[in-house]
């Protein structure tokens, strides 16, 4: 029985521990059964204390997250673990709080699991963890442990991150659901900063309704879905993007099926063309990143660049070699591609585009590619990501659906009815 | 002769320094020299280590900053002293880095004096640093120990942060300059948080070309001041704000004194009416101030109350009052009201308005009202409070100048040529 509590979703957690059909012991216990038989493949957790978290689950207070376990990507601070950021520079350091998010989730009675991988200072350079559905492809990142852990059922909601592609990204190679919302709606205070005017706080879960309470948690917007296309069905806008015919087939196609089996499900489909700036926003993301991510990691550079991967360092060099005039160009070009976005979503509700390249690539020394989720963290704009089949190898793909700005709730929407309609 | 070295600007130093007219010790003695005259009246200092800081000036390397000593406020990490934000909660707390701003400064050879005095959280609730023009009046704050150094001759450059009127109000109290830049332009990596988007780090300084030189420290800017106004007058506008007409005669009179002194010395003033959504926007202010300032502290106020001022523990309460949709609408308020200001800076370079209501109260148990920075912090635009002249009660008074969103370059061109004809 407590076997499979570990398989439902926050929200049917929630549902069974206060209509007392379990407890908040159990689900953190059957979570931890999951964990014990899996995690030496997967590698999702880089710190988990089972007495901990199955005390804390017995202290769980009640609240819209009452008894449901959650996942905290390691850049985030916690005043009960140590929090490393996936780097040897602060392997073993003890904050001397929770992040904002963090305390912001246990006030609603979730219930700390453990601390899940993260590539090195969430970039690039991998951590332990392997995808649950094939152990020798990547999970993506930089949020691997997250995507893995509720892939693979220890956890049914986890905090991740994206700079470049890194929730969105994973999400899709693990076959879960990836959130990232409009930059600045959920508060960053205790979570490592790599590039401030990109950085967002965001969630993988295995059903919407997760996301719209982890939402709910961290900004205290509603807990139930925005009924807006529960009496029509939304408007939907394929926006191939500049490295469409680049790409690979597998991901052309996913994108284009999903258009047909959503458009048989009713939705209106269009095909706008792409923002005329789109074609030049991959290097003004880059830009950003780069020069952003050198003045937050400069210390570090500057004295620590010996326990330093060759990858972050380069980053770091690159940031440094981007003039500020450069920086302020790429923010203008920003400017103008927001302005042209919103252009768009006066046709369509929501967008759907590529979330990554395609599978994820067999390899545990690498990540994959952000090449997809570059323009759209760039313009601040929520996205979701939601499987969609598998690949040529069996493994997970997904689309990535996009809001406007500041339209999480009705993005989240959106993601119920494409997610109902695709899951088959 | 050393003891004049503290009265140095920070581009005079390094003039001096590179000669070969001084070393970076013998200014650091000197700096050491003041506090130690007059710190336990001012109180400007949290934390200072003097062997440490002589040490360090012994190893500054060379930069645009070669030599000189700054003042760090106390919710800046540090690497190599504790980091208590203003609270009892983290007193004595040991970072392990130093914030980005902190190692960037570094890097331009410049040498940390010491922590100064923030209020709690750097919101109301003051430290114990007075106002070295009077010692029975406010500083000001949150900034109130970076000022107060500055204007006391401790040391020459300060790092200040504002939210509401941090940075701009104790400049003004203490008659030096103060600049507020642009919101995101500098990083705010290890630098406690308080309202995100309204958070920015910036400067105290006796010299314009003190600032210019921290900016090139901060960004990569150029080191020199914008040449812009060398060859023509800035066009200069007085916004009066929805605050004018309530506020103090000696508010009212140094704004229109300043106007006319400048208009003599041969700007083109002019005299613009207050964007339409102004009269709303203190308001607007303080509900995305209150709101994000809840979301940073709650872990704090959850696990800390006790230690807390009432005044910090009725603004989170305050904070968690405010629906998301009250938040989402001040947003919306923000960006009208940028679009509005941007038409204001098609007839002028740089706007002139009230810095503070006055000169600063006579009272160690409060540091002032931020109300004539409110609108400018909300419209993330950068801002300079300018030293002229002072009030009846023979304490300094300032104006505040302001300039368009990412225009710090030509803002400091401007403040520079209007504290060359104000200083008298």
């Amino acid at each position: 029985m407590a076997g499979e509590l570990n398989t439902l979703s926050a929200a049917e957690i929630v549902r069974r521990i206060t209509a007392g059909d379990c407890t908040a012991v159990d689900v953190m216990a059957a979570c931890l059964d999951r964990v014990r038989a899996r995690e030496e493949a997967v590698g999702a957790f880089i710190h988990i204390d089972e007495a901990q978290a199955l005390e804390a689950a017995g202290k769980a207070g009640p609240g819209m997250l009452h008894g449901v376990p959650f996942g905290i990507k390691d850049i985030c601070d916690t005043a009960d673990a140590p929090t490393g950021w996936g780097s040897p520079v602060y392997e073993g350091f003890q904050p001397p709080r929770d992040a904002s998010s963090v305390n912001l989730f246990k006030r609603q009675g979730a219930v700390p699991m453990g601390k899940t991988v993260t590539t090195e200072f969430a970039l690039r350079h991998p951590g332990k963890t392997a995808n649950p559905h094939n152990l020798a492809h990547t999970p993506g990142g930089s949020s691997s442990g997250s995507a893995a852990a509720v892939a693979d059922h220890m956890v049914p909601l986890a905090f991740a991150s994206q700079t470049g592609g890194s929730i969105i990204r994973p999400a899709s190679y693990c076959g879960v659901l990836g959130y990232k919302p409009t930059h600045g709606a959920v508060d960053l205070d205790g979570v490592m900063g790599l590039a401030p005017s990109l950085d967002v706080l965001g969630l993988m879960a295995r059903e919407v309704e997760d996301l719209v309470l982890g939402r709910a948690a961290f900004c205290g917007t509603p807990a139930t879905l925005d009924p807006c296309f529960a009496t029509r069905p939304p408007r939907i806008g394929l926006v191939r993007g500049p490295d469409w015919d680049g790409g690979s087939q597998e991901m052309r196609e996913v994108c284009e099926h999903a258009m047909s089996a959503l458009e048989t499900s009713g939705a209106e489909t269009r095909e706008p063309p792409d923002p005329a700036t789109f074609k030049h926003l991959v290097k003004s993301q880059s830009i950003v990143m780069a020069f952003e991510g050198a003045r937050t990691r400069s210390f570090e550079y500057d004295h620590h660049r010996d326990q330093m991967s060759a990858p972050f360092a380069a980053f770091v060099e690159e940031g440094r070699s981007y003039s500020w005039q450069a920086y302020e160009e790429a923010l203008s070009a920003r400017a103008v591609g927001q302005q042209e976005l919103a252009g768009v979503f006066e046709d369509v509700d929501v967008i759907l585009t590529p979330a990554s390249p395609g599978e994820a690539p067999e390899s545990l020394s690498e990540t994959g590619d952000p090449l997809y989720n570059r323009i759209w963290t760039l313009l601040q704009v929520p996205c979701v990501s939601v499987p969609f089949g598998t690949g040529p190898r069996g493994l997970p793909l997904a689309v990535q659906l996009v809001g406007p700005l500041r339209g999480d709730g009705r993005l989240l929407a959106a993601a119920a009815w494409v997610h109902e309609r695709l899951r088959g």
